[in-house]
């Protein structure tokens, strides 16, 4: 299945800690919340409270009704309609990044999947990452996969869907961003050494790398050094490293 | 669905780049092959050169046939089925390992997502692991899934399946090794200055980290630094980090 478009729709998350995450950090996302009727513990409860304090609407249903709804049973009697309509715009970048003097962006170029995009999103809130920057059209969809592997890293950071990544570059370059894309057939080795204050990271898709034209406006190429036999790193891994080393 | 051995059974591998790798790396593995009569093109004919060369038995049959096997459509025309009895045993790490002067060993204790695992066995070979150790009870099966997620990287290590992860690492010291494990709950940050020549690396659990008993026998502890919202990487991600950071 090919997802070509990150999807802004109505979605669901369930389970404790996914409800709990999201109404700590953005409780404003959460449409309607279902509770199964056989719960009676204090998970229940504490989510209960917090419901309450939020003002947000709840229904006790059985536990049944509430797999219906999803079609699986690991809710654990808790789940919540979201409206993914966290994603910032392209305009917002400047304004945000601007006066920043300590930075760093990650941008990724059509990444597939949505458990590798979430576990990126993981490993840029865990290194501090001031903002993702998604292509809107040929990245995964940000859905309950991405949530999931994200460990609710989706709520935590500021994520812009734009229509052409090469601009968002150039417009990074205008507030001097440094931008650094993570390419295979490069012969430099990565390295956080002499680093500029303000960074731009760029990874490619899990197929194919980063595209050419977006390549072609990277200030500098760096390769993760690897074993001949192995064609590539998984694309989560590759950030995580990336992230890691530049946050030295 | 929670995987309580790693499972030595007959599997099936599907798609043209999984049977062509398996083929060039342990053609031995492979019990059957099953191709789909509705192809006639280059990479069938590259897949049946290899498959008389190694007098491998393969039948022709229609792409449904193929699909009905093993429930998916997503082979390509491509199925094989495979003896999972790659596993090498405890008695065998102190033969294999000990006259070696440089050395990286990795140990995974109680890893329960096969695609975290493959993902993890993909870096290993990355970074040029030495052997690979994984608890017999309580590390997810290494199938499909696994294999997939290790860009077949399955085949090009060396995997040890133990009863106890504890007795490995003694056996590892009494060969001079250093015992390094992940944890977050060190107040020591990564690094690898002042790192000896031989060295293993224990990561734990998904949700749980290294058990008590296995990282009471770790000489070190390290920790990745990251952002105190989140509560760790994946488990993939931070073998990634760690084995980028080893091998520098």
């Amino acid at each position: 299945m090919k997802h070509n478009k990150i999807k802004n729709k109505t979605n669901f998350i369930h389970g404790f800690n996914a409800l709990k995450t999201t109404l700590t950090n953005k409780p404003f996302l959460i449409e309607k919340v279902y509770l199964a009727d056989s719960r009676n513990d204090s998970k229940i409860q504490e989510i209960k409270t917090k419901l309450l304090k939020e003002k947000i609407k709840f229904v006790i249903i059985s536990n049944q009704e509430i797999s219906n709804i999803i079609q699986n049973d690991k809710h654990q009697g808790f789940l919540a309609s979201i409206s993914w309509s966290i994603l910032k715009k392209e305009n917002e970048l400047k304004t945000d990044l601007q006066d920043l003097k300590n930075s760093k962006v990650l941008i990724l170029d059509s990444i597939q999947d949505p458990r590798n995009l979430g576990a990126c999103l993981r490993s840029a809130l865990a290194f501090g990452v001031d903002a993702v920057i998604l292509n809107r059209d040929g990245t995964a969809p940000i859905n309950e996969y991405t949530f999931k592997a994200s460990v609710g890293a989706v709520l935590g950071l500021d994520i812009y869907e734009v229509t052409n990544l090469s601009r968002s570059i150039e417009a990074l370059k205008k507030i001097d961003y440094w931008v650094i894309g993570l390419d295979g057939y490069s012969d430099q080795i990565i390295s956080s050494d002499n680093l500029p204050n303000k960074i731009a990271i760029v990874l490619g898709s899990e197929g194919s790398g980063i595209r050419k034209l977006v390549k072609r406006n990277c200030d500098h190429l760096f390769k993760i050094p690897i074993a001949r036999e192995v064609e590539s790193l998984n694309i989560s891994v590759a950030a995580g490293i990336a992230l890691y080393e530049f946050s030295k």
